[in-house]
C-alpha cells in the first residue's frame, strides 16, 4: 500500500511520466505554466524517437533531423523553463488520495497533484517459439539499435506498417539481403516508405514476403539465429489457415530478425488509480471539443502521445497532445488552488464568527 | 453556381485551404503520402506565426526560432516532398457534386477530391465607434506588425490573453507607457506572460487597468487616434454595467490602439458545402479515438487549427492536427480509389460476361 509520508522524496504540482516527445513537450508548456513539472524519463529516456535515426516529417525541419537531437532540442527547451528530468520508472501511481502517490521502481516516493501519463507504447512479440530465448541473440525490437551487428547477413523484417518499411530500408545499409515479412497482402504503411522500399526491391536489396508468418526462431544464445519457420498462404493470416491445402510451412535460412510489429502502450503503472483503459490497454481521454480533451475519468491525471493515440502515433501529434495535456493540468491545478484558496477563506469566515 | 468544366485550370487529389502551421504541417504529410497537395496561401500567407517574432514553445528550438523562421522552414519542408503552395484566395468551394470545385477570388477555378480547411482565424474587433475609420490609422491588430509607427507614443492594448500580454510586452519597445486594458480583474493569459507583464509593470512600462472597456476612439485619419473613450467598473464587465453608480467614464489621451481580443474562424468559403460549424462558427470535425479525428461531416473534407480549434490554438497543436487531417485525407483518397477501383473491375467483369 501507499508508503509513510516520511519517505516522501518530494512534492510537486505535476509529474510527468515519460520523457518521449509527448512528455517533453507536456513539460515545456508546463515549465512555462510555473507547475514546475518532474519528469521521469522512464526505461526508454526520450522514448521512440531515440530509436529513429532521421525524422524527416516533424515539421519545421526542412531537411529533417536526427531523433536523439530533436529528443535532445525538447529536454532543453523543457530545463529552460525550468522542468527537471530525472532518470526514474514510476511504478506504481495511487490515486486513492490527493496528493497522489508516485512509487519509483527504485523504492523513492513522490507525490503530485496532478500526473501526465506520456508513457508511450512498448514494441509487440509474436510469441513464438524460440523467441525469449533469443532475444538480444539475433532478434530484435529495434533497427537502429541493433542493426550493425548484422552486417553481410540476410535479416527477416516483421511488419508492414510504417515502422516495418523504415526498419527494412535501415537494415539494407548492413544486410547482404532484407526479406520482408507481412501477413497480407496490403502494407498498412505511407506511400512514401512503400515507394522506398520498392526502389530498394527493384534493386534487389529488399525481397517482400507477403501473406506469410513466422512461426518459429531457431537458434542458440552462443550462435544466434539460425534460421526461422514460416507458413504462407495466397489469402493471407496464413497461421489462421494452418490446415488449408494452399497453406505451405518452410524453413527459411536467416542471421537475423527484426521485430516492426507495432507496440502495447504502458499503463500498468496506473492500475492503481482505476483510470480507463479500452480493449487494447490504451488510456482513454476526454477528447471531444474545447478544454480537458486529455482527462482521462480520474480528475488529475492526463494522457497524452502514444500511450492514448492507437491510430497516428506521429512525433508532431504526440507533441500536440503533449502540449494540450499540460495545458489541461494547468487548468485544473489552477482550479484546484481556487478551490483550496475558497476552503481557506470558508475557514476565517467561520472563525470570525465565533 | 460552379463554374463550366472549360474554366477548371487544374485536379488535384487534394486542395488545402491556407498556409499557416497547419495547413503546411497537413502539407509535408500530404506530399509525402503522394496525394499531390495544393496549398491556397489565402489572404494571410503564413498565418498569425508570422505576426509573431519569436515562438518559445514550438517544441524543438530549444532557443525558440521567429515565427516567419518557423514558417519558412515547414514551408521548405512541404516542398522538398512535392506539395505546391500558391498565392490565391479561396472564396467558394462547392460541394454538391465531386470532385469539389474550388474557386478562388481572381476567378481560377479548380477540382479537388478532398480539402483540408486549415484557413485558421482572423483577428476580431469590437465594433466601438471610431473603429472603422481608424483602423490601420493609429488602430491595429497586429503589434508586430505595427508597432514601430508609435515610437514614444502611449500605447493602449486591449485583451487578457496571451496575445495581449505578447503584444503589450513587446510594445514596451517602442511605447512611452503600454497601457493594457481588461475588462475583468483576472487574466486569461498563460502565468509565463503574466509573469513577464508583471515585471514590465514593476519597471514602469506596462500600467494595467483592470475592470476596463474601450468604448470609443477618437482621432482622424490624418492625425490618427488622439484619445479614446474608457468606462470601468470595480467588479469587471463595465459596459453591462453603463448604469451602475459604480461604473465610471472617462477620457484617457493616447496615441495608437491594439487589439488583442481573439479571432474569428474564417469559414465563409464552406458555406456552400453545408459543412457544420459550432455556434461561434468554427468547423465542427469528428474528434473522438481513432482515425478521421479531423473530418467534418461533408465525407472529403477535413479541418485542422484554429479554424477547428477554439481552445488550445498553439502552434504545436496546430501542427499536430494539420498531420492528423493529412493522414485521415490519405485515408479517404485510398478509400475512394479502392471504390474507383471497384466500379472498374465491376465494368469489367460485366462486359466479360456479355
Amino acid at each position: 500500500m501507499a508508503s509513510d509520508a516520511d519517505d516522501v522524496v518530494d512534492h510537486r504540482p505535476l509529474i510527468v511520466a515519460g520523457s518521449g516527445i509527448a512528455g517533453l513537450s507536456a513539460a515545456i508548456y508546463a515549465g512555462r505554466s510555473n507547475n514546475d513539472p518532474l519528469v521521469f524519463e522512464g526505461d526508454e529516456p526520450g522514448g521512440q524517437l531515440t530509436l529513429t535515426t532521421e525524422v524527416d516529417n516533424y515539421p519545421g525541419f526542412p531537411e529533417g533531423i536526427s531523433g536523439p537531437e530533436l529528443v535532445q532540442n525538447m529536454k532543453q527547451q523543457a530545463e529552460r523553463f525550468g522542468a527537471e528530468i530525472k532518470n526514474g520508472i514510476i511504478e506504481r501511481v495511487d490515486g486513492a488520495e490527493r496528493p497522489f502517490t508516485v512509487e519509483l521502481a527504485n523504492g523513492d516516493v513522490y507525490t503530485a497533484d496532478a500526473v501526465i501519463a506520456a508513457s508511450g507504447a512498448s514494441a509487440r512479440t509474436l510469441g513464438v517459439p524460440g523467441e525469449d530465448e533469443l532475444m538480444g541473440y539475433g532478434l530484435s525490437t529495434c533497427a537502429t539499435c541493433d542493426g550493425a551487428f548484422f552486417r553481410d547477413e540476410k535479416i527477416l523484417v516483421v511488419g508492414g506498417g510504417d515502422a516495418a518499411m523504415e526498419e527494412a530500408s535501415f537494415l539494407t545499409k548492413f544486410a547482404s539481403t532484407v526479406y520482408l515479412v507481412h501477413r497480407r497482402e496490403e502494407f498498412r504503411a505511407e506511400d512514401y516508405w512503400i515507394d522506398r522500399v520498392m526502389e530498394q526491391v527493384d534493386d534487389g536489396e529488399i525481397e517482400i514476403m507477403r501473406n506469410t508468418e513466422l512461426t518459429e526462431i531457431h537458434g542458440s544464445k552462443a550462435d544466434g539465429v539460425d534460421h526461422v519457420t514460416l507458413v504462407e498462404n495466397p489469402e493471407g493470416h496464413p497461421t489462421d489457415k494452418l490446415d488449408d491445402p494452399d497453406t505451405e510451412e518452410f524453413d527459411f535460412d536467416v542471421g537475423a530478425v527484426f521485430y516492426a510489429i507495432g507496440h502495447t502502450p504502458n499503463t500498468s503503472y496506473l492500475e492503481g488509480t482505476g483510470v480507463d483503459l479500452d480493449d487494447e490497454g490504451y488510456l482513454d481521454t476526454q477528447g471531444g471539443e474545447g478544454g480537458g480533451q486529455t482527462a482521462t475519468d480520474v480528475p488529475g491525471i492526463f494522457g497524452a502521445g502514444d500511450v492514448v493515440d492507437h491510430h497516428y502515433q506521429q512525433a508532431a501529434t504526440a507533441g500536440g497532445m503533449g502540449v494540450k495535456a499540460a495545458l489541461d493540468a494547468d487548468d485544473y491545478l489552477e482550479e484546484l488552488e481556487r478551490s483550496g484558496q475558497a476552503e481557506t477563506s470558508g475557514e476565517v469566515a467561520t472563525a470570525e464568527s465565533d
